[in-house]
């Protein structure tokens, strides 16, 4: 069965799905020296961002993904001050870990600067925050970055990605881990974007493998429903001391405004459903 | 952007978004006296069951629906014994509730024979209980069967239906709430499936206000990933004297295997997201 010209439609081929939005136009259309950037308004999704024909965000629920990737990490830091965001061109977790009044500076290093300029032309509430005197913008390749990073010189680092294939499959490797590990000290907190825990059972079990073997003594996966993304059902991986657990009565007393992250959300998103608990048993 | 002619589409005309399943073949198409039914093999979600174009199942996700309409609403009475489920003619729901050593009798009440005679022949696991001596299925009415129940003869209603919109536009009424709660009596617990937290907030919002209406004194919103329904996001509602609390050790003890359902994930389900909690504060 066909859709017409007017919807916007990403294959999941590894999944043999796909999903469709529905288009009122195209806002941009730019090869960047890195990617294929699109922007669309859709009929009901708000603005839409593609990377390599693969939906980014929309208007109407990167709410979600980008409170998870940075809430559950810094309240699971016991005082979060130095945050580095790897990727997350889009500015929208930069924007979350900013509402943290005890963060202190935070640097994003995306290495395609077109993406960070397409998102404050098109998703400006998303850089609302950019001018924060706490934000550092850096346009270069994050993994050389963590690499040669100070260790110990980072609480937080959160690696807001693509998916592990083509430039972003480095970011899901022991190598990369372990750069992380050494620029967190034995104190810091990864966060990484983890994939569908429906689809991605396997990227999940070895990621899990691979952050235990660079060091991180505990690991989470933190399961949220993502509508635009494959599946619908996206994860988060934590890494470091202790992070089954949180700043739980912070978390519940914050004094900043979220649409989906709460701490009982954040507690609940930590209930792993029995066949992925099982599968990471294994891991 | 087109998909094509091997892939099965629906298209949620409400958020103007659509889901593809890449099919290899299509296995049954009956109109039934009430509606179209179509079964499909797909490439990667096994067999997948559509009744007037909407997808009610596959292989590959229904667990996670099946295991929360039954087993969240029976942790939460103190000891079902009588449960009807209205609707659930794929038989799934009635396998997960047939599951719990304490139940006495199930009636499944579909109006529509046909559901069950093609889920039996293509989706045989999810009928392998049917034969339990304490299963009725009886193919009638469910709205007209619950009216005419005895007042307090049901410890669980479980509404496994379609949208509320055509046939099953009935179920979502403060009418047949009322008559679902004089058959359940003061302890009785109605659970039914209550679309996509993020597509109809409004919808979940009106749901929670007529259940208080019709007399259930609490009302509470379990949500969990469905990824093959629009948005990959759903929920399922709670009705009862005290449906914010479980048999939490008892689900913790369970001692039937499930995939999805554990007790910690519905204690995390029972986590509504800040603005699904904002909305129905004010229902």
């Amino acid at each position: 069965m066909a859709l017409g010209d007017d919807w916007f439609v990403e294959e999941a081929p590894e999944a043999d799905m796909a999903l469709g939005l529905k288009v009122r136009e195209k806002l941009a259309d730019e090869h960047s020296a890195y990617q294929h950037i699109e922007i669309y308004e859709t009929e009901s999704f708000g603005r839409l961002m593609v990377i390599d024909g693969c939906v980014m965000l929309t208007d109407r629920d990167n709410f979600v993904y980008h409170e998870m990737m940075a809430h559950a990490a810094l309240f699971t830091h016991p005082d979060p001050k130095r945050v580095a965001i790897i990727g997350g061109g889009d500015c929208g977790t930069l924007r979350e870990v900013l509402k943290h009044p005890n963060v202190e500076h935070v640097v994003q290093i995306d290495i395609d600067e077109a993406v960070t300029r397409l998102s404050q032309q098109f998703f400006p509430e998303l850089c609302e925050s950019n001018v924060d005197p706490r934000a550092e913008l850096m346009f270069r390749d994050g993994i050389r970055w963590i690499e040669d990073a100070e260790a110990d010189s980072l609480d937080v680092i959160i690696v807001d990605s693509t998916d592990p294939v083509g430039p972003g499959e480095v970011l899901f490797t022991s190598k990369f881990y372990r750069a992380c590990r050494r620029a967190l000290g034995e104190r810091g907190v990864l966060v990484q974007q983890s994939e569908s825990p429906l689809l991605h059972t396997r990227i999940l079990k070895k990621m899990h493998a691979d952050l235990h073997a660079a060091g991180f003594s505990t690991t989470a996966c933190l399961s949220f429903p993502q509508p635009t993304y494959p599946s619908g059902w996206w994860s988060a991986t934590l890494a470091g001391p202790a992070v089954t657990e949180f700043r739980e009565q912070d978390a519940a007393e914050k004094e900043f405004v979220t649409r989906y992250y709460t701490a009982s959300v954040h507690r609940g998103a930590l209930a792993l459903p029995a066949f992925v608990a099982e599968a990471l048993a294994t891991a």
